[in-house]
């Protein structure tokens, strides 16, 4: 299985290694090897190549510990659950759906927990460690808890999303982007979920790492400046509707897509094709991409549309590795209620609006001797209260009552009088709704290793054809023969192609063939070779990874040479 | 205070936030704003910059979520603790060493918990809060605790540094350096101390990150290939004898500090060299900047030699930055104990050694008919035991009796025979000692605002003097005039200015001036202004920040002289 394949290269060479191993290892974690931390980064950095410098959005970095409130404003502290079952005689547990999922070979996402328990009955699925009983199932909340202080007293969780740091800090934000919509805030970092019982690798981590976008938008203006760009670009996508049935997935332009509703905004689709093409560029074929629109039941209670970037792979079938939603006003809503701060954007209206509107004003002569003191905090909570209501109140039954705090008080007609007013109103609040492509980095860095492995027979070697730009060493020099002159001149190569920035390696050890297996496995693109030749003519060999192909040149053209090609200035065949 | 003034424009224009702050805040935590969170990035790129690709070592990445095995390992489940103390009528906790600190003004580090009560007692110290009466002082575990699973039955820490994901993973690092020393791995992340009452802003957070180095080398050679380039470098050392003698600290060369032993390696005080130069090229000038040695009593139980990098502060006097200490070979002693892993190295001996050693021959007549099948277990536990103890034994007490799970056996005259053997030994095993870098990148940042920070009276301004490269937005785009044809031209130079990789922003509101100065205050390098002749001649204004020169140049060079600009490789006087 080509899977196993490149989880053993993965694992021999250095991108990805089990935690905790000498330990006696701990399910759902992993660690990033000398080899898989560089490319993590150089795809990290190429993200924010794309949403930070292509995007003009802004990242922060908040606090991967947060306090209770903030998760249960969220909903988290309710709602981050998974279905759990735990076998009554040897004490072990398992999703519940996914253990139905393997015994019986049936999708059961969304169903209730009452649902899961009568199916664990009715197909009587037993424990498959010691094939006892699995007790009814219940909701397990999935984040990793713990105490904040000292006294132990406040209750904090690991995050389970980067997002919510955004959301909590948009007040902040807005007057960063002074005041206006659109704008986006990214946020790259760890998340947690405290997995039931995690057997799939790297695509199912307790601890992973998360590229979070938050677009704020008006919640009427959902296009796009640079949709018309993109309009005619084609995407592979899965309606809901197609999945309900059981279709396959259309091959559709932006446009098209747009204009028959599959997907409900122009900046959801630009998302997507940002997405498609990010991934492309890191070395994921379109052909093992497609965008599966959430079920209806599956979609999460805060979204209106939601698209998953699944990528196929042999062993798993296919895996989201990315999340683009439309989360509405959900967050902010939810975080203003909890947090009683105010959540909102002031939009501008084009033009003004003049409206007629009802004002309320005191009598002095008769409001301020009733009320006396209590008369500055009755018009403050009146304030609050729709007028209309007051003075219908009044008209109709005389009197309208108050309670404030544990006073009560009646307004009388003889207290205030109406009058209908006009107002230029110059715009209005509003809670903005959020656009989020999520990334799932561990799961994308899996597919890289997965989709550029290559088996290239005719070669005889197999190797991650990793593009030139996230490959984790640059290039390597090799002297062609282990002999001091030819080791001195290569190591001075490389000692300079450190200082120009590149990650250069000198190997001497074994043969050359062996040496070029050895770098070509791990997706070096370029590997250089000094001969007894170099010595008199000043050249070196310069080797192409992909074509095999060789190129002799001088040894002070070197670094511009290297720069260029891992630029893509120029093609191999072209250098000098 | 200008410390106040820097927290405030931090505050203001988006570098440091408090966080959770619509739900009252958490103590301890901090957020990177958008200018923060590029400031961090481009410092940490840089951090990777000198240690991976100039110092060639790798980096790699393990979880932050972390079995209690390891950290038993490590010392930290039972010393990774501060002295605390409560109040007994309002409860509030207090860290005991820093409350006697603040009342009586005395160093208390590194005394006894019982000293601390003593004190506490003795100078009548009471709870600030209440004036109550203080608890005895005990050990408080700083480590945030959680549960691993959903059994939830496995203790799990959030890592108190990043140093031990390194050490777990020696065995697999060390087949990825082919078994060699010296080698260098680095880690960057997230590491948490729950403090008990954290009260100095971002320099004493809960959760921090922390980039450290771990250089693991040969015990017998703490040498370092580079030391002779650095060996004239003047460091400011205030070495631990000077500082018990009341001492200021002094300006010594490499190559005296080591002569003199004051620095116990070339290894040690080439990573101090390296501390500083990177510091200095970040913004912090020399002179805030000294190496202050750890006093005996105070350094960790595992080092031989450790300096902190200290950098003055006006608020908090000199502050710990980064720590560079001798771990010697404390951890993976600790690791391989624990885990009954060997962490060793085989180190190969210049020349093989011919050694003479004892050898075991069993009588195979006698012993196999004594032992029948347990015979090889015989053996196999006879290899652990040091021959010369069985033969001494077996010759003055006529047998040696050993233990084997729940059996006893007598080893007697007529079992084994002993010889003496020759052996080639080309090597021996030993465990690396290890030179950890450990950098504290919240308070280097914090460090790099408040050392940045310039009050430039003559012109009337206040601006973060921020290095160029580590700028958060690179060039500032104005219309000299808020009229469209201006705009436009300005909006598409900021356009190409972004394909080309620069955070280039767009700026037309409020007057020039106002612009200029908000443009300087977050330390924007270069700022470009298109003016009514620009729309005739192609040309624009380029304005430098730090001598408020300007230089008209053509539109289309913008690029080039900004990229020139922006890697040192040509002075502003001497654009086109």
């Amino acid at each position: 299985m080509k899977h196993d394949k490149v989880m053993n290269v993965a694992k021999k060479r250095g991108f990805l290694w089990s935690s905790f191993e000498i330990y006696a290892g701990v399910a759902g974690f992993y660690d990033y090897g000398p080899l898989g931390a560089i490319l993590k980064n150089s795809i990290i950095q190429k993200w924010r190549k794309y949403y930070i410098v292509g995007e003009g959005f802004y990242e922060i970095e908040s606090p991967t510990v947060m306090p209770e409130e903030a998760l249960k404003a969220s909903g988290h502290v309710d709602h981050f659950t998974d279905p759990m079952t735990e076998c009554k005689d040897c004490l072990e547990v398992y999703r519940a759906d996914h253990i139905i999922e393997e015994v019986i070979n049936r999708d059961v996402e969304s169903l209730s927990n009452e649902k899961l328990t009568e199916i664990i009955s009715n197909e009587k699925i037993a424990c498959p460690k010691c094939g006892g009983h699995l007790s009814h199932v219940w909701n397990y909340n999935l984040m990793f808890q713990t105490l904040i202080g000292a006294k132990g007293k406040k209750t904090g969780y690991m995050r389970p999303e980067t997002a919510q740091g955004i959301f909590i800090q948009f007040k902040r934000l807005l007057r960063f982007f002074r005041g206006k919509l659109p704008f986006g805030v990214v946020q790259i970092g760890k998340a947690y979920r405290n997995e039931i019982s995690p057997r799939q690798g790297v695509i199912r981590l307790r601890e992973f790492t998360q590229a979070e976008a938050e677009i704020f938008v008006d919640p009427k203006d959902k296009t796009h400046a640079k949709f018309p760009e993109i309009k005619d670009k084609m995407l592979k996508l899965y309606p809901a509707e197609i999945q309900m049935a059981e279709g396959d997935s259309i091959e559709i332009s932006a446009l098209d897509a747009l204009a028959e509703g599959l997907v409900s905004s122009e900046i959801l689709i630009y998302q997507l094709y940002i997405a498609s093409k990010f991934l492309k560029e890191i070395g994921i074929p379109d052909e093992v991409i497609r965008f599966r629109q959430h079920l209806p039941a599956e979609m999460a209670h805060y979204a209106i549309d939601c698209w998953d970037v699944e990528v196929y792979t042999e062993r798993y079938g296919w895996v989201e590795i990315i999340g683009i939603a439309d989360r509405t006003d959900f967050d902010l809503k939810s975080h203003s209620k909890h947090s009683k701060e105010e959540l909102s954007v002031f939009v501008e209206y084009d033009e003004p609006k003049q409206i007629k509107k009802l004002a309320l004003k005191p009598n002095m002569g008769k409001f301020g001797p009733s009320f006396k003191g209590d008369a500055p905090k009755i018009l403050k909570e009146l304030e609050n209260i729709q007028l209309k209501t007051v003075k219908d109140t009044i008209e109709n039954e005389g009197a309208f009552k108050l309670q404030i705090e544990d006073k009560s008080f009646e307004l009388l007609p003889e207290h205030v009088s109406f009058e209908e007013v006009e107002e230029t109103v110059r715009g209005k609040k509003i809670f903005p709704h959020v656009i989020e492509p999520s990334y799932g980095i561990d799961r994308i860095i899996f597919s890289v290793l997965l989709h550029t492995f290559t088996e290239d027979k005719e070669n005889e070697r197999e190797y991650f054809k990793l593009p030139k730009d996230i490959a984790p060493v640059e290039v390597n020099v090799f002297p062609l023969l282990n002999k001091e002159e030819l080791r001195n001149i290569a190591i001075q190569i490389k000692d300079n192609l450190r200082k120009e920035g590149l990650i250069a390696e000198f190997d001497a050890s074994g043969t050359i063939g062996r040496r070029y297996a050895r770098s070509d496995e791990i997706g070096v693109p370029f590997a250089i070779t000094v001969d007894h030749e170099s010595l008199e003519d000043k050249k070196v060999t310069i080797r192409n990874r992909d074509d095999l192909k060789q190129k002799r040149v001088p040894i002070s053209n070197i670094s511009t040479i290297l720069d260029d090609l891992m630029n893509y200035r120029v093609e191999f065949e072209d250098i000098k």
